[in-house]
């Protein structure tokens, strides 16, 4: 067992496709085999530039990462790609499939693409992300792009995963007031308006940075405003610079160590639910009582604050060591 | 302490204002108060129908809201709503007042209008949410109106915790598809076209009624398209009828077991949830310990996997009985 999982990280380390395919999926699947590579990963790992890319459908994102990873690659630089896509929490399955986002990157080994779905609420989705850009770390990818898709609490919690974020917004969408009141406003690293050429683009930008001028979350940084049009591929490039010039002003040890220290502790925290939940739900025995007691609950033979009492003094949530 | 819980259930009990105002501050800090009353509060609780309004900003739904609570009014039963408000997951607060809220209603003391702020993630809102219907509930309220705004994870949260849930949408809004593509299509038992006097007020509703004949989260219900235009009142009737109709149509007891199973599920999951975080992150001790681990993984100097088992093994969540 030990001995594949060294295997196995030896092969995600040199890069290969297949190995880092097989590792993003088990990390998906909650398996625990994605656990214990990430551990036999993680010295390997620290190296990497996470940009988080958020705004509602329609505003073009794809496209821009897409001409992202194409400027990086023109770099020779690795990439990673991880697309959270649109999905019911109900059904699952992810709308977009990888194969449709491959387009143009599909024989370069140096940039890796993948799309993973969007799951139910207790911040999983959030504990996967961070896992897969571990993941993409220690395989050598240098800048690792994790693209959302909505204006709601997911893009915060992802935000949190990244080192950068970049609030895509489009003119003409409708929803830009509400992805700033939502709190988008204040995660925004930088701001893009993409299809620029559109009609409204010059009113539309002056409007966003009027509200942008309240202040980002990141100490003294002041967002900036870049026009793009993805599509053509204009803008791109004074967009990769103004990533470049966040990435310098925060790239300094002691800062970056506080941003790192805040997201282990978010990572710790939603390490620690994961499993508590796991361990309420998936075990069959625990399942069956749960079902019992919710059932007991609903037709008031028992008091919810104190069977929730009774339930945490019953938890026991450690692993065996392996 | 016991007699002065017991007092205030009582006047909570009896639909006191200042009583139900001051529990629900205490729902909203996560008072250890809260609990204890709660849990008195409990054996009474059962008979409210939680309707959850949810759709973006700018739809028309405080006015909808206070249309129907209106209606209701109008027929003498007595009302509730909490209306969570659009609010920055970093600086708190409610954006809107619970005064503004109250037009029309300032001197009615049947209907009960709270305005609860958009917390942070780990579904501390739902949990509030949750226990401030269970509190106007106990103070006799029969219909309770959660309102949220939004299309995100936890606009569906929160639909969790209704007994029927109502997307409103609204022409030209230009959100409609980003709300269906986000699970509100599944979460909705009935979808209201508001500011129906809109030019494209029948081509959209064609549109919605296409998508929703998708089928919907409740068995065999298939939600209906109400057209309203909430300024004037136009609709609110037949949209309360509608939801007469749904609720007739679940009430039959079976059903509505099935449902308040689901729901106390959920509640306990979340209960846990919330405690085992606040035992992690607010004891100082602990905290302190976290934040020294989560240095220790920035600097590669603990393995976080590991970090995060020893954590698991330490923790004591179960509080001393009262």
């Amino acid at each position: 067992m030990n001995s594949s999982v060294e295997n196995w990280a030896t092969q995600v380390r040199a890069g290969d496709v297949r190995a880092i395919s097989r590792a993003l999926t088990a990390v998906e699947n909650g398996d625990e085999a994605a656990q214990l590579l990430l551990r036999e990963l993680f010295p390997s790992t620290g190296r990497a530039w996470r940009i988080g890319i958020t705004g509602a459908g329609g505003t073009g994102k794809s496209t821009l990462v897409n001409s992202l990873a194409a400027h990086y690659r023109a770099q020779g630089k690795p990439v990673g790609v991880i697309a959270i896509d649109p999905s019911s929490p109900f059904t699952g399955g992810a709308i977009l499939g990888d194969r449709v986002r491959m387009q143009g990157h599909a024989t370069d080994d140096g940039v890796f693409i993948r799309s993973m779905a969007s799951r139910g609420a207790w911040g999983g989705l959030a504990q996967a992300t961070a896992d897969a850009t571990l993941l993409l770390d220690a395989a050598g990818k240098e800048s690792i792009f994790v693209e959302t898709v909505g204006v709601g609490q997911d893009e915060i919690e992802i935000a949190r995963v990244a080192d950068c974020t970049i609030v895509v917004l489009a003119p003409g969408a409708g929803d830009e007031i509400q992805a700033l009141k939502a709190g988008l406003l204040e995660i925004a690293d930088i701001f893009v308006v993409n299809k620029a050429d559109h009609d409204m683009g010059g009113d539309f930008a002056k409007q966003i940075l009027d509200m942008s001028s309240l202040g980002s979350s990141r100490g003294d940084w002041q967002p900036k405003l870049i026009r793009t049009v993805a599509t053509e591929g204009k803008g791109v490039e004074e967009l990769a610079q103004e990533i470049g010039r966040f990435r310098d002003a925060h790239a300094e040890a002691h800062h970056r160590h506080t941003r790192e220290v805040e997201y282990w502790k978010n990572w710790l925290l939603r390490f620690v639910h994961h499993r508590v939940i796991e361990q309420i739900t998936k075990s069959d025995s625990t399942g069956q009582r749960l079902d019992a007691i919710a059932a007991a609950i609903a037709s008031r033979q028992e008091n919810p604050y104190a069977a929730a009492e009774q339930l945490l003094s019953q938890l026991s949530i450690s692993r065996k060591k392996n």
